[in-house]
């Protein structure tokens, strides 16, 4: 067999699998696995460099469908490549099997999760940005993409960033079948119209007929030549190619076929190419940035230093010391202080303009070859990403968001610039964690342990600045919790974290000197939670109080209420926390609106223990 | 004065009044306002069509101001239209006043909130779609956009939708001040790039330099020609202009001036213009759609219907005899049944594509001319658009949003199209209404009811099919619950919802058997919560499980627990909610691994009441 015939065989094994698997399963998205068939028999068999025993070699190049539900042909890919057995392609969809419905790393060779279409590319950016940047080895970064994924604004922020940063090293295949799930896309087989778009945001753009293998093979040669731009190759095709029953026909998406041997007759029958990929020749070496020794960042007790300011200063100096963290930042570095770090450590600091989504998928995207991201912007705005961190956690990424803003602290600003979902969102997250200091020292304790924290690990800082309250040497665990008064006649406890923290201490202290003491824990980890500390204190007072600048559904009140929903010890719990719509006005005004400030604690401390108070 | 002198004049004023309103309010963004100004000067003298006495008139043109943070800009233009006072002005960003830090529609010439960037364009979109669609009536829709949220996706599925749909009533103006919050974006002054990606993306694009008061006058006198197209007018500006200290320099965004006296003079001095905009001519006739009698949706007990093809039934029925109700739809139509009001209703159907952002910008944009827009797409993927929905509630918008597919029980798809987040998500937004029914009959009623409620209504619909448990006639009000199994000697209490309530009932006739007798409670109003039912059924049985296809944070266990956190009654409570990372599976298969199936809802019965048992 010639080259080209071998292509054309692996290119009708690959439906022929597909149909199979699929009929298997039944379910699944066989014609979206036949459009794009060619196009990766031609890749597999010719350009991709990829070891396949070994998944983590840096030097092989990255295969990522961003149309995620295209996994028939992804599994079917990797059985020809000999990576599984046809045994094991049958099991997809079953429980148990690593061949879910769509993609994700359980699979050695998956390196992020998909099938929420429009993040698979901006991935893919992150990966080929760590090519170039970080790691500074020539893997090349290949993607597929579906053409009803082009619609995602995610997908444009993807293209923007690529060739802002020149990543002639991806390169993105778009499967223009021209059908969507319902019926045809916005621009049906216009591929000059994705050409357009793609060169007017800096890229090359290559049409061909995508079931063409000659015209296949000379895009991907083509694209091959790194001159500075990333490369589309926006390839018509025929969805459900070679079947005729379901070819080119709308109302055939997500479904088996319902003949699947016919199909595969009319496919010619089974095959069992196996077509290993070439692996990638020579050995890598990995860059790796220099580190020094640098004290960390210290505040004396007292001083006034924003959570947020505190984060940039000891993510800097952190930094100084592991060569492995990056920081990125959505361009307001000056806000969330990610700027420090842009200034000490300009190699590792990748400046994602207002690019929210982008954000989080080139911190996703660094995780894939082993680098420690901080991503930050304002607290409000990951609300833009939401379903990159959702996603994210599916793909078992090791991520670090840092979000400032939080609240109706930040003030004259109004409600569009405040994080008040922020907690619940986060804490929501399948692996997340969720951390809330509310003291510089704090901080920077827990921006070393967010280090080492796995899944997607959440800091949520404030704008304002706040008097240090702990020694710089203080250690603070994930998963713990502070009691920062506390007497064996305490009456009643505060839960607090972040700015309400210093409200309720000053509550406390006002009901100190009324003859009412108060236990105040300082909640600063938030998921996990100290249910120990929390438990000892419903024992001892009877009623928490918890105080949040955030909306009172999913935040610190309902965590708390969490602990004690089985618990032997249940106490009252009252739960102070942002109910209206927030305005604009200073801080304190907005806290006070809010019933957050010390004056409502106060005043809901005397509520709760008033038979002592009026024996007082 | 000449027309153009008085443009010019009128275009130190604005700025001068935006320096003044920053100095005395102490914060806010002068300079980002100040590039904007003579863009805005000759549209409010001379091209905007608006009746400020008269917010609601349907022919007037709408002003977006997409870059929010020019608010004082918009504020100075409300004065100089002869709409606000000096000394309101002066109010900026104080508590109490309506000129809050960014836009909002506590003032009534703003249609929505802005100042999270990027989403002023695509609700204008959905304002400018209402006019050629619905409406029908020739009003324009202009939007101030900065040149730095032009990095935001969702500025490009806003370009995407416009071109597709033909707006040429549809003018954004691009302020390209070259200068972001913390440096040059990633286009500077690059205007020929931004008219490339907007011609590429089917609009008409227009360079000028927007300084140039003739520029600007022909430029908007072009965008009038009614061609089809929407129009891009890309204006090169000077960020800070006129002002020495901070004219066209980085490390001025945000801040007031240091010397706003000296600016004042610099630009000219105090300025007392007043040049209201002429009112729209003629009378509207606002397109009205011809209804019908129709017999709402209706299905027999024990029938098996999904929840979601019974919301799209409902609403297509519904929809026959209210003429303001229209459907959109992320190109899952068929998935999420919204198709079925396509196919009945194609007038008022939206066909969004994959692009969530605009789905759920579109419906802000329609419910501003009074439209009932009811927005469809699996539940995961409105995660996609959770700030527009978060911003949405800012802007006091009533849209309605219907999410299919949730949970685990979705099957064989696997995580990335299981929302497990979106009750915890949807909950923690301000206004929210959170609805998860179990039956067809009672989707209907909820349907129905969803059209008068005000705020973000959020509507959880079940891919597979669950039998109806209710009649048809039987009424269902937000903030209700039902009692499906209630005798006076329940021992324990189910509260569940959607998919888990039949597997509560299944779990409770199981204990029936066994001589246990449990409550069941259908928690179809999540958001409201019947706090007095579940208050009645804790004081009766003194234990509850919650069961849910869902997170544990931030879900109907909380909601339950938040009921009790401060009550006289506060009952144990067992939480059983998907815990671990979700794979593909079976529905069924999938409930158990979760542990929210029958099975596990019984086994937990049984341990709530081991006394019972023991001795049955």
């Amino acid at each position: 067999m010639s080259e080209h015939e071998q292509w054309s065989e692996l290119g009708q094994q690959l439906p022929v699998d597909s149909v199979r698997a699929a009929a298997a399963a039944g379910s699944g998205h066989p014609t979206s696995s036949m459009s794009a068939a060619d196009l990766m028999a031609v890749l597999l068999a010719k350009y991709l460099r990829y070891d396949f025993d070994r998944p983590a070699e840096p030097l092989n190049d990255h295969l990522i469908f961003s149309k995620g539900h295209a996994s028939p042909l992804l599994y079917s890919l990797y059985k020809a490549a000999g990576a599984i057995s046809d045994e094991e392609l049958l099991t997809f969809r079953k429980l148990g099997s690593r061949l879910g419905g769509h993609p994700t790393p359980e699979i050695p060779w998956v390196d992020v999760a998909t099938g929420s279409l429009g993040q698979g590319l901006p991935c893919a950016v992150g990966v080929a940005l760590a090519g170039k940047r970080l790691d500074r080895v020539p893997y090349r970064v290949w993607v597929l993409c579906g053409d009803g994924e082009m619609a995602e604004g995610s997908i444009w922020e993807a293209f923007d960033h690529a060739s802002h940063e020149a990543l002639d090293n991806l390169i993105a295949i778009i499967d223009v079948n021209r059908l969507g799930q319902r019926g045809e896309t916005m621009l049906g087989w216009n591929t000059g119209a994705y050409a357009r778009r793609a060169e007017a945001f800096g890229w090359r753009a290559l049409e061909i007929d995508g079931h063409d293998i000659a015209q296949i093979d000379n895009a991907y040669e083509q694209a091959l030549a790194a001159d500075g731009q990333p490369v589309a190759i926006i390839a018509r095709t025929i969805k459900g190619k070679g079947v005729r029953a379901v070819e080119n026909r709308n109302g055939f998406h997500g479904k088996p076929l319902e003949d699947p041997d016919a199909a595969i007759e009319e496919l010619g029958g089974l095959r069992s190419l196996i077509v290993p990929p070439t692996a990638p020749a020579g050995d890598a070496e990995v860059h790796r940035f220099a580190t020094d020794h640098a004290p960390p960042a210290s505040w004396d007790v007292g001083e006034k230093v924003a959570t947020r300011r505190a984060f940039g200063d000891a993510l800097t100096a952190l930094a100084a010391t592991d060569g492995r963290i990056v920081a990125l930042d959505g361009e307001v570095g000056n806000s969330t202080y990610a700027g420090l770090f842009a200034d000490a450590h300009p190699e590792r600091y990748f400046e994602i303009y207002i690019a929210e989504q982008q954000l989080v998928s080139t911190a996703v995207g660094f995780q894939v070859r082993g680098w420690i991201p901080f991503a930050a912007t304002f607290a409000a705005f990951f609300s833009r990403a939401y379903d990159f961190i959702r996603m994210a956690a599916v793909s078992r990424a090791d991520i670090r968001l840092v979000g400032s803003h939080c609240g109706v602290s930040i003030g004259e600003d109004g409600p569009s610039q405040m994080a008040l979902e922020d907690i619940a969102a986060l804490r929501s997250v399948q692996s997340s964690t969720v951390l809330y200091p509310s003291c510089a020292n704090q901080t920077a304790k827990l921006v070393q342990a967010m280090v080492g924290q796995p899944g997607i690990v959440y800091l949520r800082t404030t704008r304002g600045a706040t008097p240090a309250l702990y020694t710089a040497d203080e250690e603070f665990e994930i998963g713990g919790s502070r009691l920062l008064r506390r007497t064996d006649a305490d009456e009643v406890t505060i839960v607090a974290a972040g700015i309400t923290l210093h409200e309720a201490l000053a509550a406390a202290d006002e009901l100190a000197h009324e003859g009412v003491t108060a236990r105040v824990i300082d909640l600063y980890s938030v998921k996990p939670i100290d249910a120990h500390t929390l438990t000892e204190a419903a024992e001892a007072t009877g009623a928490i109080v918890t105080v949040e600048d955030h909306h009172p559904e999913g935040g610190i009140g309902d965590a708390v209420l969490e602990v004690f929903a089985d618990s032997s010890a249940r106490p009252r719990i009252v739960t102070l926390a942002v109910r209206e719509m927030a305005t604009s006005g200073t801080p304190a005004e907005l806290l006070a609106q809010a019933g957050i400030d010390r004056v409502h604690i106060a005043d809901t401390l005397r509520a709760l223990v008033p038979q002592r108070l009026t024996s007082a």
